[in-house]
Formats: structure tokens, sequence, C-alpha cells
């Protein structure tokens, strides 16, 4: 059960880092940050014909960055703000474990500073 | 000037997102988040040859993420907390403008709430 649900974290981000590999669908998840789109809205700024935008769509969809629902001829297009949140926070808990890492280097250095200068007052 | 530096932060995501999605090249950063390794460290819980271990450093290393130095025979692995920074913020960048957009829906909600009952009461 654990080991199942730790792949498919790890088969999630894989997918997320995968999907803001690219330049395309980066400028997709910037445009829907800023509230849904058609998906014609979506690659009206792209230069790119619309089977290609379908493409990265895909991507984006199966990554789970992006969810879209179609309503009559037009399907709507927003992004996951859990999705997103995923990826971010693997990166800033690396980031937090370098910090940590440093801060506790940094104490230790303290401490011999003031090992060797109490040295020097005894 | 501005494109071409556009362009470098733009290729830079690439490979900053392209080198974490795989699963062996996160477990090498957070190894690496810890403290730094030599390469045989980083390689012995990996259930790989060494030249596919020096294969995913390499594009460890061409994304930034991990800058490595040769002293004598041992090369000493570390992360690059700014490449990690790199790609967080992108990614935090987009959350934050999606929860402001929700903030303003929401705050247009309200008005539009507040106007229904003046309407009300008038």
């Amino acid at each position: 059960m654990i080991v199942k649900s730790v792949l498919n974290y790890s088969a999630a981000l894989d997918r997320a880092f995968q999907a803001l590999a690219d330049p395309t669908r980066r400028a997709m998840v910037e445009r829907l940050a800023q509230g849904p789109a058609s998906v014609s809205d979506l690659a009206k700024p792209l230069a790119m014909s619309l089977p290609a935008v379908l493409q990265h769509l895909a991507v984006l969809e199966s990554s789970g960055l992006v969810r879209t629902r179609k309503s009559g001829r037009v399907r709507t297009c927003r992004v996951d703000p859990d999705a997103l949140s995923l990826a971010e926070r693997w990166i800033n808990d690396r980031r937090n474990e370098w910090e940590r890492r440093l801060d506790r280097l940094g104490d230790y250095l303290l401490t011999l500073r003031q090992g060797a200068s109490d040295g020097q007052d005894g």
C-alpha cells in the first residue's frame, strides 16, 4: 500500500516536471494562472498549429497540472493548484534541508570558535 | 540583450525541470540536499552501473542543479541552491497569480452580495 503510494507520488512528480520542461507548456500554464481559458484562447498567442497545441495540452492534462472540461462545443482549461504545489513542495523540501544543514554547520563552527576563545580566556 | 536573457532564463528552466523529471536524478538531489558527497557515495544506494550514474550526474550538472569539483582522484558533488530556487520561484509565481485571482474574484462576489443586500434594505 505504502510502496504503491510512494511510486504514484514519484510518477506524479515525473509527469509534472516533464510537463514543465517545455517553454510552450510553461506559457500555457502562465496564461491559465491568470484565469481559465478556452482551447482557442490558449492557442491564439502561440505560433503553432492547433493539433500541436492540443498535444501540449494533453501532456499538461495527463500531468494533472491542467484540468479541462467540455461544455457544448467549448473546452475550458484551468490550472490545478494542488498539482503545482506537489512539484513546488518537492523543490522547497530540498532547499530547506540544504539550509538546515548550513545552519547546523554554522552552529557547529560557532561552538568550535567559542571553545577556542574559552581556551584562550582560561 | 533582454530577449537573450529571457531566452537564457527559459532554457535554464527547461534544463532544471527536465533534470528533475527522473526519479534517479531526484534521489541524487535528495541525497545531496543533506550534504556534499563523492560520486561513489552517490552511486552506492542506486541500483545501476557507474556509467549510468555518471550520465544522470552529467544531466544534473548541465542543468546547474548540481556542481562537482575534482580534488585528486575524488569528485565531490553538491547542490546549487540558486538553481533550485529558479525552478521553485517559477512555480510559486504561478500559484501566487492563481491565488490573487481567486482573492479578486472573492472580493467581487462580496461586492455583488453587499450590493444585493443594500438593495433589499433600501
